[in-house]
């Protein structure tokens, strides 16, 4: 299967991350955002919503939204809690994710990471501050008490939030505060099949 | 089961619309939002987010945010599509109604009907316009050549984004030029099972 993505995007990586863990071969096709790759007219009959990560499944068929892409490849693995509880749960996580964690903590970081924090935006950067600190937040008091994020084991919920937390420093958030995500950031980059972000 | 509520949140009807079409029983508990009902210290006991809606599963166990909420309620019923791939595409619609749909259009109808329209969010208000727009487009798009969002039959991706697109009007969204929207739309309307909102 090919992944269209753009290599410093947490978005795509939480997808080659899932696919390293399973084993699982991705041809990748780099589509550069900064110079406007995800809108030209070819990139946009591919994903009329004009984002990446993309994956090509077939000839005719193709998967947006970095947590469903990663949930197909998961389908049926150890990634996947196979109770309806845990499941639900591990869900639970990737919509926080896409809701109350990416919207600061990724924009942030596109802030300061691509754009190089501009003047122009330096009033949203600020601003994103609080939200991001209210993910993490959330995400420490919960990992004092356990070991990964669902049921006591990894999983794509696990898989979902390392991308843009382990990066989280690059959009102006200090970890130092939050030991124990730093303690679960550890144990997910101990894996024996982890793979690192390439930048 | 018990759910922690506003009756005028389109993520809250979510979970009432798939509870009523799978016949489940729920006692609704209102919380009113504006009374800052979810930010008591008992609330966010209950959830450290301080967001609703929230299924109290049993004693021990809550579960958050709409979407994990419905999957779990639809948890192999025939609104969860059995193949892999459909189940992918569910998944891809509900994400995009987190991250690009909910973010412009409940958030715009949040500032006309909750806040009446205050100059203070009026520039917010018009900002949301446009990405309410470009999401109601790729789901014209879509909807112009499918009878439902995913493989030709009603699935939770209808229930999530029916919530908010049928009440998008309060939000400042004309939906007249999007056809295929106001078609699906009544079809979801004339389920036997469906509810409306109430208000």
């Amino acid at each position: 299967m090919k992944l269209y993505g753009d290599h410093r995007s947490g978005n795509c990586y939480k997808v080659l991350l899932t696919a390293a863990l399973l084993g699982i071969e991705l041809t990748w096709v780099d589509i550069d955002i900064m110079s406007g790759g995800t809108q030209t007219a070819a990139f946009l009959r591919l994903n009329p919503l004009g984002k990446i990560p993309l994956l090509q499944v077939d000839n005719q068929t193709r998967l947006s939204e970095s947590n469903a892409i990663v949930n197909y490849l998961a389908y049926q693995s150890a990634l996947i809690p196979q109770s309806r509880l845990h499941w639900a749960q591990v869900q639970q996580w990737q919509f926080f994710e896409q809701y109350s964690h990416e919207p600061y903590i990724a924009v942030a970081r596109f802030i300061q990471l691509y754009l190089g924090l501009p003047v122009s935006r330096m009033q949203e950067y600020k601003e994103k501050q609080a939200g991001g600190h209210k993910a993490l937040a959330v995400m420490e008091q919960h990992l004092q008490q356990n070991e990964f994020l669902v049921n006591q084991q990894l999983s794509v919920a696990d898989v979902s939030l390392f991308a843009y937390t382990h990066v989280a420093d690059e959009g102006g958030f200090d970890l130092s505060p939050y030991p124990a995500i730093l303690a679960w950031l550890d144990r997910i980059r101990a894996l024996p099949q982890f793979v690192a972000m390439t930048k």
